[in-house]
């Protein structure tokens, strides 16, 4: 095996998150399904926009979010991802290299605007997102560094890069670069909808090339159509060599085809808001994965990563993960 | 007099933030004073943004914050300040409005980009703020309208306003267009700096127009240049109706002609982020002014609303003021 500059290498889509708070009512006013990920197009987000309060603007994106988490453990991250040369593209742009993050996707020189997601927050700190594409569906295999994807021990992809036509084959040429250097590949399933929308394209890819899952409850039951959490677990060891598979409060498991680890979620004082949650699970999971945790080990590293995020506004992590992980006695 | 439809107006520079953490060492190694504002050129604010770390977007500007802080307090604000028809100078535009704000200054169609200043929060919880003037260097006196002037209670105008040069024009315009109508102008000296690029100017206008001013210790001693803060204060009572004058944790100080009113500091948990206090501060003792209240009863609501402010990260309040006001048995 030759060097591995990265521990993780991410690619998803390149977005700026909008944050405001909201009641219940105003989700069901708008007819929203609280806690999902909607597509929108610009008009629709513009008028979304107008009729909320007051936002904070903040670099977002699941896989960006997640390996910004993987550097803030002290590990190695690059990211693949579309924005425009725009306000908004140079703000993401700024915020993932500061973060330490190798990222040198070139951005769009026209057409439209960096990706934007407007994050209505409610009282249970939940969140309910509203994504406007642009830039993302300008991604293409183009963009996509084969020599890049062989120097990273794990090449990750979030599920909702399936929504922009173009960037799905960016993603299978990815994860055909990892698997011809010997590397693995990791995916994400985003969101229940999402699988709802793509479940034959992700069970095939899963079957095929991914070797790390990660799910929550909803979304890998919607992914085999089952009821019973219990059912989809068995299932998916069948289909990966990991799956990690989050619910919440109730922390995770880890599924192997011969060994199964259910590890507790790590308690917070308030759960301020809801995003990001999944991203940074998958962060403290492959951080650890990657430097030679166990499975139940990558599994706590994720909860307290999850746990860091939700306890604040924004999806990236406001701490060093590091000394957080050193402070509990879970890296050395 | 006739009918008012706004509290306050406030004109000054439209402007967003962005908010990062810095240690004490990287304003020394830039060679910046803490605590102040500098005004930046295009490619010197780029070269910093490049040497921070990850950074949020929040709308800002002194006066601005002040008007959305009026608002919240359930008083009627408008709000004059100019931004570029770009992604920013949208944030901004959409923060005010949903903030309940009268803003209908037409955005720049070209030339500079809205606003920024950089905001660098230290582990103290000062700011050090580097401002890059953009679209407010095309404010001019055709952005005022003198009827809306006329329609408000108060006329507050920023010192951070005198800055750009055509924009002292408008300033200019506005407070001859307040007197004219009858109403009061307010003035808050900004910064130390400030005063001092412009000392003559403040005190012609002080000494001519402002009926209420707004400065810390710091800015009164420098704009009388004395040394001792009662000498500012016995000098402020001389020049103008009201002084209101604010000293950090040690309170602040209303000063009248014949009466003097000293209030304490609302007492705060955490000093996460300075910036704003000045704003808030102003915002609450305006609401009270413009709603009947007596001096020491504004200078009260002034501190509370900068208790809220400086309490979280960002220049405007995360809850509504009126509901912490009549909490705390402030207003009825």
């Amino acid at each position: 095996m030759t060097d591995t500059r990265f521990d993780v290498l991410g690619i998803g889509n390149a977005i700026v998150d909008v944050l405001t708070h909201v009641d219940d009512g105003f989700l069901k006013d708008k007819g929203l399904n609280k806690g999902a990920m909607q597509l929108i197009d610009e008009p629709t987000a513009n008028e979304l926009y107008d009729s909320v309060g007051p936002a904070i603007e903040i670099s977002g994106g699941s896989a960006a979010n997640t390996i910004a988490g993987i550097t803030s453990f002290g590990g190695t991250g690059a990211y693949i991802g579309k924005v425009r040369n725009d306000q908004l593209g140079n703000v993401f742009n700024h915020d993932i290299r500061s973060a330490g993050v190798d990222f040198t996707t070139s951005p769009a020189q026209d057409g439209p605007a960096t990706a934007r997601c407007l994050v209505l927050i409610t009282p249970d700190g939940e969140r309910t997102m509203n994504t406007f594409l642009g830039a993302c569906v300008g991604l293409s295999p183009d963009d996509v560094d084969t020599a890049q994807v062989a120097a990273a021990k794990v090449t990750y992809l979030e599920g909702y890069l399936w929504d922009p036509p173009r960037a799905k084959e960016a993603f299978v040429k990815a994860a055909g670069a990892a698997k011809k250097a010997g590397r693995m590949v990791s995916l994400s399933l985003s969101d229940a909808f999402c699988v709802d929308r793509h479940r034959e394209s992700f069970l095939e890819l899963i079957r095929r090339d991914v070797d790390i899952l990660f799910a929550n409850e909803s979304e890998i039951k919607s992914l085999y159509q089952v009821s019973g959490f219990d059912d989809a677990l068995q299932a998916v060891r069948r289909d990966c060599e990991f799956a990690a598979l989050t619910r919440s409060e109730h922390g995770s498991v880890v599924v192997e085809a011969q060994d199964v680890h259910v590890v507790e979620a790590h308690p917070i004082d308030r759960l301020a808001d809801a995003t990001g949650a999944g991203d940074l699970y998958a962060a403290g999971f492959l951080y650890g994965f990657t430097n030679g945790g166990s499975p139940a080990n990558c599994a706590r590293l994720g909860s307290l990563a999850a746990a860091e995020v939700i306890s604040h506004v924004g999806a990236r992590p406001e701490v060093s993960l590091n000394a957080l992980a050193r402070e509990k006695g879970l890296i050395a």
